[in-house]
């Protein structure tokens, strides 16, 4: 059985000089998360920059750095959304379950893992082995306002 | 803890004008639903028009407006299938968990949350706030049938 | 209730003459499964051949047959994945939940629930009615190492 990750999870974030701004609004209607039963279910973020939407496409422009950058932008956010649904304390995260990743890229585009990798590495060094998950990550079309990634998390909290 | 959604659930559709087909049968070798424990999972649900597959991608020949519109008749499919997975009774959905929603566009269409607003809202205008849900949508490469839109869903389903 | 599916899971395997390889490491900052109360999400599983990425496209050059093959390969990995998730007894397993399954082709190809067949198909041969699943099967634009489908997978295992 897993046990909640320590209180460590703040002293990770300080130590990688990452702060959690309040989860931005969603653009359509729906909520930023839904917790049923231990799990919750957030909805898909998009890659920011600045506050506005991380644009392009990897294979097209977007580089592999720059992609992986973007990933670990969404993870933050992530991060923020998931601070907002364990009532303001990260260390009730028990687990990170999944992740999907959505690369926006060209049809000849295949690290769609490697610019994963940005936001798996991230969950790892946030919550050290509570934070590796099971994944998917494919490329696809496009996304919503052109945005080069998006990433849709599931997690397990402690009860109560 | 959610409590389900009112009865008024009845009274919602009667207002909307929407009338519940059976479920049709999934066009291969799955089923359109299966629960675990209070969630139940939807296989991902395509658009139709007429019974028929509701074909073409938006960015080329699908306009907003039908876009939209389709993702709307593919959330009336799945309230059917809801409807069935509950026991014949939607006032046994205790909340509409998560979408994910796939837009069959081109590699420029960046409206996809737009298009499943058509979705979303009904879902709300349902279910109320038990309607709100997490959500993703993104734009693929190509959907079976050639449909313009398919979606899947998780619900949580009041225990018994 | 569903009941844990038979121990003729393994007759069926042998029928089938399947032998499970273990599960082959992921290729980043992830893990092949995480358990989180009764479901287990396993991580997207691409087609290999051969032990190595079975690559190339669906509409341009990769035949439907050669797509299903693809897809029944993948199956198989993930019964592998899912057998080491269930302490390594597969009847342990009681029910089969939900497939995503992604197509890598062109904008042209719309026969992705014929090529995912090629799993549920497998899943059904080896578990019954247990195998039935809920599932998603779209197109995409490009999948990790260029490999033509990768597939998700989410189960039901028996307590404890």
């Amino acid at each position: 059985m897993p046990t909640p990750a320590s209180t460590s999870v703040h002293d990770n974030l300080k130590r990688l000089n990452i702060t959690l701004a309040p989860p931005s609004p969603p653009a359509a209607a729906y909520v930023p998360y839904v917790r049923s039963g231990k799990l919750v279910f957030l909805s898909g973020h998009i890659a920011r920059k600045g506050g506005k939407p991380w644009t392009g496409k990897l294979g097209a422009g977007v580089s592999l750095d720059e992609g992986s950058a973007a990933a670990r932008a969404v993870a933050v956010d992530l991060l923020a959304t998931l601070q907002a649904a364990a009532g303001g304390d990260l260390s009730k995260v028990v687990r990170i379950v999944k992740l999907m990743s959505l690369v926006n890229c060209t049809p000849e585009f295949t690290e769609q893992s490697v610019v994963t990798n940005g936001a798996s590495e991230l969950l790892v060094e946030v919550f050290g082995s509570a934070g590796a998950h099971a994944r998917s990550a494919f490329g696809v079309a496009q996304l919503p306002f052109g945005v080069c990634v998006e990433i849709e998390l599931v997690a397990e909290l402690a009860a109560g």
